[in-house]
């Protein structure tokens, strides 16, 4: 049963352009009744995302409610240019959608809430415009009483942005959830959180407060599951991110630890001079630092072939990183997540 | 010739329990025409605090004026209640101050600029409230450019908070000038601010700009000096505040750091669980957590032995972390900082 019938927003950009979209497509439980994207109204989605639900594509808000057959819940807006910024030509879209009685969902930095026409026409509409990327006000410091939930905890930690920790988390939660294990996801990204319908956006929480808003995210789910795995941000070793990182790692006090890592990629994404660390080197650091205030280890490892057309190229990529590791590894896309999920049972966790 | 004439508030609170006004009052280059604490009015500041230049403690800001010779330029907010916020009995002398033509200077987590009263009475009489505990609004993404200021970057790095980093700074700064070295205070928390006039706090600085605001400040002060220290805050352990204590790590690309210990400190202050790790572990931390965006080392160590009474027990408690870090190590308080500076030097930094 879909929580929602949604439309998403990825012009020109669908589908490699749009990882909120893809993500949304893939992940959450809404309904897709159409994509818009101008360039390629007329196309369907399965003509280039042969894996998601099929839908069609269409150039505006207007067409896709003549195509979609019943009524729409929500537009999501599944792309964001470089700063988060709203592109004017998206506007006729949301207007369309909030005249027709539609949320809107927007990880954008920029708020819809503040843009006086959006926020003028949802009230008269009565129609809510959800910016997941503001954090909640009543944000605290962290008391340290991660560990004290009933679940386990996973987070899953990176080598660089845009590795797959997201995805890497979705997939462990649905991998254990096959096994029996009552599991959930805790998202700390836009994206996560407009596939879970909750969440924080850490990276836009207050610097004194980021292991505050991971903890009050633990607590919040914690004690009704056996297994929470918390989506992770950026890499420790981030010039720009590893404050996230680092909020996120003491924050979660997570049990167990899987470290994501792109194939291939050797030095951190848009910093070119920094070289990404021998694998090793990020386990090291990783547990050393969380453990003065909660022991964990490197349980499981995730490697995104993405990059690596070849089936068996990319399975020795994962090879080589589970034996670097010395834990369950796979690319939770390619192979599914199964046996992530053992290296998490056979830490005793989950149970 | 003081930057400005000042009345520093510190109601039921000086000195001990006034760590910003003690701050301005000890670094500052502020004349100091009265104190403020209505406990103590009648009393002297030498009479508590015989370290500091001498001024009046007197009830309330009226009373100030009345004994202060001449003009005051501005009032110091120089204590904070837990969770900042502003304390109503202050009210008064804060209306009093705006009244008499006086700035008012506060590092409260409770912007004065959002009162209504004061913002107004402050626009009638045109002065300036200043919040320093607001960033500027234009921080953005740190871009990994602090290492290519011309001055060489020291971090005052912590093994807890309120363990004398911003301290510990400063006198690095005075030594490192009594030598010759063209040494600048470069702050990131609210009393450095007040001190020094300058600077971001960077606990308030969303999570994703906190390498950003600090790599800004390098860039602000760095071609213009041989040598930066940088204020640190917080520790790369703490259970709640460790992302400031990353982002500033990262961020300020410092070419040595400085170990700061308060002697007898054996678990994180107000987390009791969290046990003080080994120092030898915390130069791990520090370095190897660094090294990937820049590689740096501990070239001294300073230790806060306020709580030992005994001088010849401080010593001992000197030597001991001196042994430890097999560096030069002082109390910059007690000893002034001149051996931390030999540590700087000797690393072949400031010259």
């Amino acid at each position: 049963m879909p929580s929602e019938r949604i439309v998403v927003l990825a012009h020109e950009k669908f589908p490699d352009g749009a990882k909120t979209a893809l993500g949304v497509m893939r992940y959450g439980d809404q309904a897709v009744a159409a994509v818009l994207d101008r360039d390629r109204a007329g196309d369907r989605v399965a003509d280039h995302a042969p894996d998601l639900d099929d839908a069609p594509i269409v150039a505006s808000f207007e067409d896709a409610l003549a195509a979609a057959e019943g009524a729409i819940d929500a537009l999501y807006v599944g792309i964001a240019p470089i700063g988060g910024g709203f592109d004017d030509s998206w506007r006729a879209d949301v207007r369309a959608a909030i005249t027709a009685g539609c949320d809107v969902v927007s990880g954008l930095h920029y708020f819809l809430n503040e843009d006086a026409e959006f926020a003028a026409l949802a009230a008269d509409h009565d129609v809510d415009l959800r910016d997941v990327r503001r954090p909640p006000d009543d944000i605290g410091v962290a008391s340290g009483r991660s560990a004290d939930v009933d679940a386990d905890v996973v987070l899953t930690v990176g080598t660089d942005c845009s590795v797959g920790k997201m995805t890497a988390a979705l997939e462990i939660v649905a991998a254990a959830r096959d096994r029996g294990i009552d599991a959930a996801f805790v998202p700390t990204g836009q994206t996560g959180i407009m596939i879970a319908g909750w969440g924080t956006p850490i990276d836009r929480v207050v610097s004194d407060f980021t292991a505050g808003a991971v903890e009050d995210l633990v607590l919040t789910a914690g004690d009704g599951h056996d297994l929470l795995v918390v989506e992770g941000q950026g890499t420790i070793v981030h010039p720009a991110y590893s404050a996230v990182t680092c909020g996120i790692l003491h924050g979660a006090m997570a049990d167990g630890l899987v470290l994501c890592h792109a194939a291939g990629r050797d030095a951190i994404h848009g910093y070119e001079s920094v070289a990404i660390p021998p694998l090793t080197d990020y386990v090291d650091l990783y547990e050393d630092l969380a453990a003065p205030v909660h022991e964990t280890h490197v349980v499981a490892g995730a490697v995104n072939t993405k990059s690596i057309d070849d089936d068996v190229a990319a399975e020795v990529a994962v090879s080589d990183v589970a034996e670097t590791l010395d834990v369950p590894t796979a690319d939770p896309v390619r192979d599914g997540a199964d046996r992530i999920v053992d290296g998490i049972v056979d830490a005793g966790l989950g149970e």
